[in-house]
């Protein structure tokens, strides 16, 4: 029973019909195929407005494609200190923008606020000094929590006031829809986001990431993402299977349905976990994650029982991350329930 | 009927399989898990010795870390005018090195040649130059030949008289090994290669590649392949559905069957071609790809019939490139011969 | 007695001069100093209208500066085989631009022509491969030879037919505006120029170059010039002394009266040889450079001799580079001639 | 009266003198002459061993390219939040390594201790995280503070067992130098540091600076740093006049006669400033950089009456930055404390 993270699950069995189904006779190669062609209007009618769509496959190659179009080397992108780009990417953004800086700032609830972000920038017009470009949150963020719609107005207004451009991290996109209960424009240019990773591997694909801008790159550039992609060594060449699998995951709301199975198995679980420990989360569960002080011999005794989890200290002793996914069961939630209820009684 | 690509086709079925069988249970992200791991033999065995072995889902991205792994930022790479590195990769070595640079080379057959390569360094050991790092090969060729044993070994020996690599891209390694007949071993490291992109995409997997070095990077920088590949967002998160692919393309020789069979299919082709229209490739067919000068009468004629293939001009009139591969089947090659002979009668 | 290159030539006096006079008081640093401002009206009077201009130290910085501005990482730089940013910077435009890549064009005496560019260029708007950025021709070329002003104008309007600017590399462009017999207007922005490193080191300034923008840069990014020069390193903390001496340069048409010197200086070298050995240079003598074929007895006695000169394979036999400069003497010419003609004498 | 800046001064006579005793007959260009050939002995003399030395124009450049020699674009830069690399190079370490990310630390009296590094060090071997490369520290500091030779021998220890280099950004190595009582040798290699930029503009010179490497970088690119250098755009073609400032600058001590005299002028302001003001500097003033809060009214007064100066927010009220030079006179140092005194008996 494995909590590490929502990818070590496998891929909802649509998404591998759906490639299954996507092998059959020859496509042109390189994205020039039907499949790929039909995601322009699938992502028109889920945004409720015509996006720039560019699937890749891995959420750092989003990120960092969908930075670089924006940011100049000498560029300055702010985010949350615990930001995936930040600590789990191995620098690709900054590989991506040909060494645009990072910087990391601290905030509640691994949310980047404006009134911090403005704080950070320094030497505004200074030629010695990067240059503010854009402004990267994590939705849902790292800590499992949901930007409101106007936190991300305010954001996405700071931004603009020093012609930034808003990026959203959705690595989790999915959950935090389903989380804050808005639609996908509302969460993303409806509140002035510029560009969306619009992650999909997490919540049920097999590898399947869209790049959605809502604005568009310099116009003197309009292909600038492509090329990027390109050059950056993700345009697949049988694009069609990347293709199938977003658009298995957007018919009949498979990624909502999903992501709905993931958030209720959290809030399961913490609801579960609360009342067997008599310990409160350390953050809202908004998501599809948990952190928790388990206390360190529950932890102990859940790991000697087999369940998989990584810890996170710093919120207390026994503190763990758990992570739920389109595929976790109520059994195995209910299981670590159990035994976590069982290790107190015991300790 | 289409002939404009091997990657055109599909994803043979017992790589779509082997991706079903895959999605059981969850396994740990990043390549932690069991399918990834057992490459590490499965490619020692193919070699017949241990190798460094690292999947990715792109060629382009293969190429271009397999090189910057062994070409600082002011190296120049030495590589046939027609690679594929040069041409239609949009700069990504030049990207991924920190700016190396590609020296093309003319050749006959598509292929360098020592001598070639030796005159096209310039001011090695000069400070105002940039300096030899590669030599660059496409195995088969960008026009469907094949270097012989003999042949990659003098180009290994004149790369390490300079204190270069050897590398070879093998988007279609399989249809050379089948092509040479010789052993993955003999065309690589037993001829001097240092380090290799060895492709599957082309010939029946969905999205699999693997970089193969032979030669470790430097000794200081020991992960320094696997840093720039997460860097460059090529790690995938399932890294079990490219791990699974690849072992299954290797399973029962199905690469070498899937390439047997695509070489066959382009010499029944060659063979039907010149019968049909009296004209010989304008290259030897030793690998999946043919060029010929149809005649512009006979190439209207074919698009007409909707055969699809790719021009090729400066070869002769009517000058087109065909590329059969392991779905090309004994009814498309007839179809089109038949078709041909059809034209060139009518004309 | 030196023909070796015209910056093995110290600075001219007025320079030293400048520099001294600059010495007094203090003065803001980074380019906020008043010599620096004076800059830009010098400048303009020079060029008969407003342009950006920034002073930099070296020849390499202002090239590769001047093209990165306009070339984005996927860009293609058009060039002559033997231009200084393709065979004597090291990859300093690869690495400034973000690894665009140089495409070396050969051409008859020294030059680029408009059809050889456009028959360079390939793949235009497909994304696999680099795309058009920018034309850079070097003014006076590397063998000696001056663009005439329709050549330069045919070249800019490929340039822009393609989306391209045209960029000079003028580290010798003194000798350029003297061999024409035409303004610095006339040669740059008149007949479609957009950027211009304009040297001034190898004509008698310590360290001395100036980029110039006819064509700003992106409107989304004014500064960006100045950005990627702080970035780079190259702004000086003291940089009145930079301006000092290019204001020193200009005045009393220094420049000027140096480049006439050197030139004719080259011509009298030119005529004595042809005179004293009966063979014409290769080139046409436009600037200040000789390339000729003195044979090898003579090379090989004006070398014991001690003179110094640069061989130049390729021209014939004893083929050598003789280059003058703004300090180069009547008696030095003189010398060399009488040498030479004394060894042919002997021979 | 001009406190704003060590650079703000101009040359020192013994300078100019040099740059134009070195303007006689002609030398072999980029750094093949006899003064560049003197610097090896010169600094070998200077620190008690032999040393890798390369004369740029910038102390940007310096620290760039001396960090980037060691750092791969993967690497993380250890360094202060207020280091000079950190927020006035505009990204210049970043841009040369090839998007290495700095990791800014706050630490007392602008120092960074080996405690406060090892817990910024986050997943070391974690192939998602930036890898330690480098600490850099400033030597004297951004403060106005000297490391003492224990402090940096800690801090080479703590970088050695990571398996990092330590690099000194030296642009007021002479004021530390002087400030901390020690020898040259003392103050890095014999504590451990592997990498200085050893400033020499703002101490009297017009435009040079020195990279010292005390460890040479790898092996298998013995000549890297000459060519990230000449990339760089930093080779200078006329380069005696670089290596004639860096001699005079060593010669008969000028350096450290220069660096004494300024950091007694900072001593004397410092004393002087306390009994005016009966306020005492906010940091040990142990260089050439006082920093104090003036009060508001003194602050404007000493405005008013032409003191230039940095405003230093966040010591108290009137926060200024007074920066002294080789050049300061006594005179200016009492007409500011005299100033000051009378400004704040009138308030």
């Amino acid at each position: 029973m494995d909590f590490r993270s929502d990818n070590v699950s496998g891929a909802h069995p649509a998404i591998i019909d759906a490639i299954a189904a996507a092998n059959h006779g020859t496509a042109a190669a390189y994205g020039d195929d039907d499949w790929t062609r039909r995601l322009a209007q699938r992502f028109a009618d889920l945004f409720e407005r015509p996006v720039t769509v560019m699937p890749v496959a891995t959420g750092t190659a989003a990120n960092a494609l969908a930075l670089a179009t924006f940011t100049p080397p000498w560029g300055s992108i702010f985010c949350h200190a615990g930001a995936h780009i930040n600590v789990a990417e191995c620098g690709a953004p900054d590989f991506y923008s040909g060494g645009a800086r990072l910087v990391a700032i601290d905030g509640a609830h691994g949310k980047l606020s404006p009134a911090a972000v403005e704080g950070a920038i320094q030497r505004e017009g200074d030629v010695h000094a990067n240059q503010p470009a854009a402004i990267s949150i994590s939705q849902a963020t790292e800590i499992g929590t949901v930007y409101r719609t106007d936190e991300i107005a305010a954001l996405a207004e700071a931004a603009h006031r020093h012609r930034m451009i808003l990026h959203v991290d959705g690595a989790r996109f999915a959950n935090a829809v389903v989380g804050a209960g808005k639609t996908a424009a509302e969460l993303t240019w409806k509140a002035g986001v510029d560009a969306l990773s619009f992650g999909a591997t997490k919540n049920g694909c097999l590898a399947a990431e869209a790049i959605v801008l809502f604005t568009p790159p310099s116009p003197e550039r309009p292909s600038e993402l492509a090329l990027r992609r390109k050059r950056g060594g993700h345009l697949l060449s049988k694009s069609r299977f990347l293709a199938a699998q977003l658009e298995a995951y957007l018919t009949d709301d498979l990624w909502l349905r999903n992501a709905r199975h993931a958030n209720a198995a959290a809030r399961r679980l913490a609801v579960g976990l609360e009342r067997a420990l008599g310990v409160a989360p350390a953050e809202p569960v908004e998501a599809n994650e948990i952190f928790i002080a388990l206390g360190g011999a529950v932890a102990n005794a859940l790991r000697a029982a087999g369940f998989l989890f990584h810890d996170w200290p710093g919120i207390g002793e026994g503190g763990a991350r758990l992570v739920t996914s389109w595929a976790t069961t109520d059994e195995e939630v209910d299981a670590l329930v159990g035994a976590a209820g069982r290790a107190r009684g015991a300790s």
